[in-house]
């Protein structure tokens, strides 16, 4: 593990995320930019301290020393967006598979570049975008994709949080202060942040590419440096249309992913808040409330649940299932065998570069006066 | 009233709405273009044979006759849009007062003359955008007066429906048939038919004006020939962001008018379809479930219910809410007073005239490469 | 009208319930036992001081002496329980179909008095048990009576309200004065303000009568007279069983009459303070959410709608169908004709009977040692 | 881990939810009363084969003769009722802590037998009642003692499933049919199955004992040998009343645990389906949802959460919160340390023995005449 030192956020959920399905064992880390911060980070969490490193490169370099049973099998990279692509890069070189936080790079250059080592390794690239790790998030891409609400028309995707509704950064805050820099966020505030999330859960479900933003952004809190509002026309490949909107100034709001999406025949609404349900629509009747563990769901929805019916799963669970099914094709390249499909169904480095490309496309469209930016 | 024979859906809203209270009469009709249509309907509401006319040219003059204390006071327009501003000239003309369906007109020309006709004569005018007559929606707007969510970042306002999903007006379906006809409906479809409520409550909400909008409209169902769907980027005087997205091809929507608002210091979020609860958030803590009848409400809210909490309170009272405002303005100036302020509180034609006015240059910018037209 | 004046609060529902359809108008009133205050009320409702009466005895006597088509149809008795019956039995005495709030009467003597008169004179009685004229309530009452949730097995129908949890009576507020006074409730508090309509709920949406019950009610608010909370098993006959529990003390709760009823294949559940939605369960596959106005519901529910789906209908529509129902049976008996069935739907003297029974046996079972009481 | 072989599901849940703190580690385990079974569970979990047992009499022993720092610290009883009591006595008697699964035994006797060798050992001893693991349970528990709503008048508890409809034990369902065999389940179908999380629920949130209950217990599916329905009213010390009702045969419901407390000044309300809110009322205004990681919550909640507001938490979680405290208390045991207050907080063997006791009064009394029996 890169990163994840006492006080991080996401660290913690990668470790508890990787535990559920003791799939994954915690082997050594670079904790912290900090020795010393690494070090106690390790104690925290009963590493040895001779797998317990200083920086990323010296973990890197001394693990491929070690024998092939001791040594780590992936890297997973949790640290703040500027440092994603060093230890990715640097570990893709050096044979290690790869899980990693997500926007995938700092900017579109890194993101086409770690493209190109993963495509020319041919090692397992993770990105978390855990979000489409929930199972009724799959439901919903199953029966979109297997044409329950027809072809799609229309999308609305929103992603409100308002955690930065004031000047967080000006505080000790460490998660606000490295997402609203430049220097270690790049070209997208929200965007960025969760942005991101709201386009790859939109393209994720639907299984369509958009083509085209409109954008309007915005820094509302005074003195910030980067947007923390974004509304913006979407239009699709293949006709269908749609907005994103995302926010981290929506006061009250917690983590409001929230997605709807028509079709010619039918509908779609999903809440990350209450993710076990999903409610399907169509042209005649009343809606149905699909639920995790209720009736027939799709395989990969059922593969995505541990529990049974009315037992809720939630975050850490979603999150989990990119792990498990990294895990799972980490396992069948150790043994030489191709991965059953199911599991192979988790983001990858081309999700990242499309996420990459569209902040950078949205905010170029949101400082321009034209229309349409493409994708 | 004019329009409202059988068959009609709007109609039988009115007369419900202005029964309800018991302050207004039904006392004569020219219910239908059909002078059978309308006699007929006219029993129906055991009304006599002599104040059932044929047109309502024949209504307005006749009634014009006939003595103070009989003649109808007002008149009551549903019909569809191009028979809006005929009538509503007519009865200003002839000294009638009026309750006018929205939108308001067939054109912005003719809102622009029934503007200067109301001042000109001074008369009293509601346009009956309904979904500010409920009580929380009038909650809302008292408190963002009262500042209790500080100046307001950002609004998002929605109103989809699933009914035009398929192309009913090839049926015998009246409501769908002219309204996407544009000889009948003027330049919007779902735009002028529900764009315009969503457009109306987000600045009845706020107190704010919308100044300038980026839209992409469009017809989804082959043949359609006018909007069926819109997505629209807003910016608000005083520099508030939103979006207003509606539609009526959201397959299994039935009214979905919902609206979000957050200011500075709070945020509040209304649901159509479950008008009696308002949530309101800050920044701090967790939400309170506003409620009809619940705890101190503002005056206007508290004047706008009529029954204790837990017993729901739906569109038919928040539609009789316009007219029991109209009712009392009415009744105050026959009484030669001034109207108690509490009840001045509903839409007139200057909102009429912001509506189409609102629809115009959606439908311009969605039709043009510039980013932003100005409202 | 009897009761109903100024300060009253059922009264003002029964006009609003009564005008909604505008079947019905009001043309008399003994709004209050003092003559004064009846008389500043009828000047309220824009009556003629000649039709304004001191008294329910006089109202009865000299409304008998005018012509067929100027007195009044029936009588609507708005009045606390304990003045119930003397205006039903005089008007039943004096040919005056009858609409009366609940509980029907002080007494089950008194009760089945009633139920003798209405059989010898063949007058029309509607009670009004309003929370059945809601038209997801007649869909449920329907889909049982089809079997599409096979014998019924479990009921659990529950009515916490909370407005109570004080000592209110021992304010100035007349609502709470009364019904928690012995000399004017009867036997019971809750029991009878809320408890019966918990009961009729449940008995008219499974159609099956309630044959015994265990008891256990308090008065938890010291001082005072009545129940203010109970909790009750229910045996119906055929076998199924349940719980019935309601409240008066429960703080923070408006009005919260739901019912929940599980069969061998299906469940149905139905909220009142959401009222447009019936939730059908099953044995296989995920709910689905009924709505008013959505696809194929029954002829009764159909007939108890006004609006299309989405637009909210509550607590005085439903309330407006018992009259709606009770005027058109009234019609047709004018008209010498048999009425539509559908409009033959509303509670009647034999639903007031069983509640007062249900009321007297709950309460001598609470007061005993025997488990079960037989209704 | 006694117990959780292929093909059961609790097993795996304790396995989880030891694992998402990664404070514990599966070292042992006896998995099945099949030593094949055992074996193959054992290579599923990555253990070794010596460490995979026959038996638990085999793993007790054997385990105990290991070096301090490879034995296992505790044992985890996953297995049907009547096998709780054979190896937690023995685990207590060779020294082991012991993490055992609701309800504690097959018998009351058994129940008072444990209770005392935990008295005489000293050691831990923690039953997985998981649903008291929630943030928001702990939140209302401290809510209620530090009287935040007043002294609790009523208490409502619920626990509706439909998963035993029909006759699911004719089948093959090994879950279904132990549960509804007298001979491995004890007197309680439903009842200890769910019943017992229900009670155990009400007096861990309200602070209060069960003091007498009233039961009607059915067995409505033919053949069923133990109940698989349950209504209860209950008397709580200090005059508190209430209902439980729990159904095994609610057709559609999937694990509906909920509760609504109301005292004499607030109420709260939890369900378990969406367990991350929990809802405040109070006497004068509008409800408050209280939401995990928003605002101010209590110590006990705060430290029974992992993430941030809106990344919702479930079961696993809940009940990881179970194994999360007991591996605390066993750590500070291991240091010769006291373990913080903050994590002594799970349910113990005389929650085990009230939960049985509970039940045997409940069957005793829904057999007898008798209107009410004191537990």
């Amino acid at each position: 593990m890169v990163g994840g030192g006492r006080g991080a956020f996401i660290g913690a959920v990668h470790r508890i995320a990787a535990a559920i399905d003791q799939q994954i064992e915690l082997v050594c880390g670079a904790f912290s930019s900090s020795p010393e911060k690494s070090k106690a980070s390790g104690e925290d969490l009963f590493l040895p301290a001779d797998r317990v490193y200083g920086s990323y490169e010296e973990m890197i370099l001394k693990e491929k020393e070690l024998p092939e049973d001791v040594r780590m099998d992936f890297i997973s990279i949790v640290t703040p967006n500027h440092v994603h692509f060093g230890p990715a890069k640097m570990a893709l070189e050096n044979g290690f598979h790869v899980v990693c936080d997500k926007p995938m790079t700092f900017s579109v250059e890194e993101a086409r570049m770690l493209v190109k080592l993963v495509e020319e390794t041919g090692l397992i690239f993770a990105l978390t975008h855990n979000y489409t790790g929930y199972p009724m998030v799959k439901q919903a891409r199953d029966m979109i994709k297997a044409g329950d609400i027809g072809k799609v028309r229309k999308v609305v995707v929103e992603y409100p949080q308002g955690w930065l509704a004031t000047k967080l950064e000006d505080s000790d805050q460490k998660q606000a202060s490295w997402r609203t820099d430049p220097s270690k966020s790049g070209l997208g505030g929200a965007m960025g942040d969760i942005g991101t999330h709201a386009e790859n859960l939109a393209e994720y479900m639907t299984g369509l590419q958009i083509e085209s933003v409109c954008a309007d952004l915005t820094s509302f809190v005074p003195g910030r440096r980067l947007d923390d509002d974004a509304n913006i026309l979407l239009r699709f490949a293949g006709g269908a249309k749609g907005v994103l909107h995302c926010s981290q100034i929506a006061v009250g709001e917690e983590n409001g992913l929230n997605i709807r999406v028509w079709g010619e025949t039918g509908g779609l609404e999903w809440h990350q808040q209450e993710p076990n349900t999903l409610i399907v629509k169509n042209l005649e009747g009343p809606a149905t409330y699909y639920r995790t563990g209720v009736g027939e769901l799709s395989a990969a929805a059922q593969a995505a649940q541990r529990v049974p019916a009315g037992h809720p799963e939630g975050y850490l669970e979603a999150f989990a299932n990119i792990y498990k099914n990294f895990a799972h094709c980490v396992q069948a390249r150790l043994a030489g065998k191709e991965p059953d499909p199911l599991y192979t169904d988790f983001p990858d480095v081309h999700d990242g570069l499309r996420g990459m490309v569209f902040v950078e496309r949205v905010v170029q469209n949101s400082q321009s006066d034209d229309k349409w930016t493409t994708i």
